[in-house]
């Protein structure tokens, strides 16, 4: 299924698309996506509702992320090659890991709002893992069963805050705003491989980057199994995957976000996104 | 006041300590403690409570993390000058902000489970900030009366997955159990002043860590002052801000836990912790 969320900012409502592709209220239905709806059971009898039978979301509604109530919001750094030879990085030999706040999370097509002192607003667009059941010391062979979709995320960043500010990446990846995702929570029945998902991300129409996460140093699986040595994975916690080349910190010289910027973002089944900087 | 949960992992009840130090049992009144209880007109409400007129909860009865649904788990690092020198590290010039997986989060007297390949488990005494009230680009003068109160924690670290597993400590920081925090949460009006809590470590028996928070290179208000310059902080969120020195890793040679050792923890009004670790 593709689940999204729409209306107003925090009073979102939850619905689904249709087999022809169009938006359908569920709200009727079902009070809002929250984790403990991502349990692979509970998305399988979902299947049991005839979404032409449900109200048209009217075209224009606002959409929001996806899923509510999201507890950890973890995030892989430098997973593409040429990305971590832009940024300047060695090729990890482990993943890199890093939080973003939940506070940070929002709809896909809300504006991103710079801080006020910002002078390195970047993008980053990615494939980001919503977990449908906790996951503690999971194999890689039985990670993917413990993932219940995917969605499309700009990991928007602070360049000046997450790398001259005294360490530690989360500072610049956590203001408010920079962790547009969705539309769509797309779920593993229609997207079985998740390393065949094209990645496009364009600032003021200019293709800036492109690739496919087929491209990952650390696979999907590999990444949850990963990060389950070390902590426990609960239902409804986003993981982004990392991004990859073409970042405005990889430019010659560096192109960082101004206010006015439109990026628009494309994950093929995932959806597309477009932000206004403001 | 100081509040306190007691019962089994995942079935912990309230309760509050009454004026003789008495553990009192608030479960018929209170369903848990939980982030909407920390607003600072909901503390207030709780004091016209008589509790002595609560029943007594058993002694030896175990007590857990002293509040459920925490959303955000931020920690500070290198906060003491003398710990900042001993890691080998630069003193910093703002303040350095990690995560830690809120899974990790235990109660006060929990057994501390090394991972299976754990070679270098460390202690770190820390104060925990408990946000009452949502902070957003808050000034130094009004950040505490976001507060609303303080927790015991131990920042329990394991060093090479913090420090040689590619980047970022929350790696080392993140396992389960290696957040355990309380007993109390001791409200604002009985701890006024967070830059005068003693804070001693001992593991077996051998004191490793006395300082005080008056120590801090950056105190309580700063910290949350400059989280909310990047990131919102919700009632409920946990702050905890750094150690002082004295840690294993510190130590010429380093010395790292083993298990059966014992760390027990004082934090003067804040309370008493005792880990073993298995």
């Amino acid at each position: 299924m593709r689940l999204f969320r729409f209306g107003a900012v925090g009073q979102e409502k939850p619905g689904a698309l249709d087999r022809s592709g169009r938006m359908r209220d569920m709200s009727l239905l079902i009070p809002d996506w929250t984790p403990e709806w991502m349990a692979p059971e509970r998305l399988k009898a979902l299947q049991a509702i005839d979404l032409d039978k449900l109200p048209l979301v009217a075209e224009g509604t606002r959409i929001g992320a996806p899923l509510a109530g999201i507890r950890q919001f973890v995030a892989i750094g430098l997973n593409y090659r040429q990305h971590a030879m832009e940024a300047g990085m060695e090729i990890p030999r482990e993943p890199v890991v890093f939080n973003k706040a939940i506070t940070c999370i929002a709809g896909p097509n809300d504006t991103v709002e710079l801080p006020p002192d910002s002078v390195e607003g970047d993008w980053e667009v990615e494939l980001g893992i919503i977990i449908g059941s906790k996951a503690q010391k999971v194999g890689e062979a039985e990670a993917l069963s413990h993932v219940a979709g995917y969605v499309l995320a700009n990991d928007v960043s602070e360049r000046e805050w997450q790398a001259k500010r005294n360490g530690q990446w989360g500072k610049g990846k956590s203001f408010d705003g920079f962790g547009p995702i969705g539309p769509w929570l797309v779920t593993t029945d229609e997207l079985a491989d998740p390393q065949n998902v094209p990645l496009t991300l364009t600032v003021n129409g200019q293709v800036r980057q492109k690739s496919n996460t087929s491209d990952m140093i650390f696979p999907v699986a590999y990444i949850v199994s990963y990060l389950s040595r070390f902590m426990t994975l609960l239902p409804g916690d986003l993981v982004i995957t990392g991004t990859p080349q073409g970042v405005g910190l990889g430019m010659k010289p560096p192109v960082f976000l101004r206010r006015g910027d439109v990026m628009t973002l494309d994950g093929g089944v995932l959806g597309t996104q477009r932000q206004q900087v403001v």
